[in-house]
């Protein structure tokens, strides 16, 4: 039984299928919007609506790019064409949202390369579903000295960090992974044992 | 700095301003919709988009009612046309939402009128600026036995009520309070003096 009137009812559905938002989140969300100011509503509505339209995955790296609004196509991203970055260094990430975070922590200046998710035998995706086969070309066609591996410290993005390191390796290529270890501001204490382990294990003079 | 391509920034930008939806939040949410299914992408700012043109006050108690797709006017809402409602009880809250809490409580069968705000003489905010108007009118043109005042257990709310009772017993209606207390579940050893002491003075019989 709701006790909506339809338009809101089928806004408060819609909302509800977002991440982390249940029923009483979304209406008040809902509400929100049909109190608070009308531009501000508008304008969402068309962001939402244009945002798969105007968004698309670079041809090079794979983050996410722009449509270009003359002919449709995807742009190279941001980076790609950056010409200030250090083309000879690549950064491999599993998703675009990855990259941004990446790019968020300021500490790189190189370009990038987005997987589409990681090897994961368990779901039956292998090298051939990801984006391994573009990151090959490039490493061919382009002079590259280093490949950062950042997937996840997951157990599936570890397979992946080692199966990249087996294929891009024999290319005369620098394989690394990003460290794992504490994180800044965490507490020894309640750190787990992988971690901790892993920290260890990473440990560096000072 | 923004190290988002601008479809996405504006998009975070635009779901910022939501009630709880801080610039991590809104960034998580954006990421899910360029990621999930596109239709319900596209249902979501259909949805956010027609909200306002579809939604509008009921003529009779101004709580959410929908606009008729024939002739562009507000229609009468769910409540106030359904004849097995009964027309001599009117429960009047402050806000459109309140209507709907009510109303889930399946608790009351009868009437609304939303006054769209509460009396506020720190705000500037007297008697004119609310729907008061409005319901003596109701109240002097149909049988109405019982006002149930069902504004927030707050200052503003109570002074509200007072006003209320003040005005409209003199037209022969009785005007009653919902009970303050202490809510269902709740604990008395932590519940506050003021809800504690409403809680003795309505104590009732059993």
């Amino acid at each position: 039984m709701s006790t909506y009137p339809a338009p809101l009812a089928r806004l408060i559905q819609e909302l509800s299928k977002l991440p982390g938002i249940g029923e009483k989140t979304a209406a008040r969300l809902a509400f929100h919007m049909l109190k608070g100011k009308k531009d501000d509503v508008f304008n969402l509505a068309e962001s939402i609506g244009k945002l798969r339209k105007e968004m698309g995955l670079c041809r090079i790296c794979f983050g996410f790019s722009e449509v270009d609004g003359q002919n449709g196509e995807t742009a190279i991203c941001w980076v790609c064409r950056n010409p200030e970055r250090e083309r000879e260094r690549i950064c491999v990430v599993e998703e675009p949202a990855d990259l941004i975070a990446v790019e968020r922590s300021q500490e790189f200046k190189g370009l990038y390369h987005v997987l589409h998710g990681t090897i994961s035998p368990l779901d039956g995706i292998g090298p051939d579903a990801l984006r391994i086969k573009e990151l090959i070309e490039r490493i061919n066609n382009e002079v590259v000295q280093e490949v950062i591996v950042a997937t996840n410290p997951t157990m599936d993005g570890e397979a992946t960090a080692l199966y990249l390191s087996k294929v891009i390796k024999p290319l005369g290529v620098a394989v690394t992974r990003i460290a794992r270890g504490l994180p800044m501001g965490g507490d020894l204490e309640y750190t787990d044992v992988v971690t901790l382990g892993k920290a260890l294990e990473g440990r560096r003079e000072i």
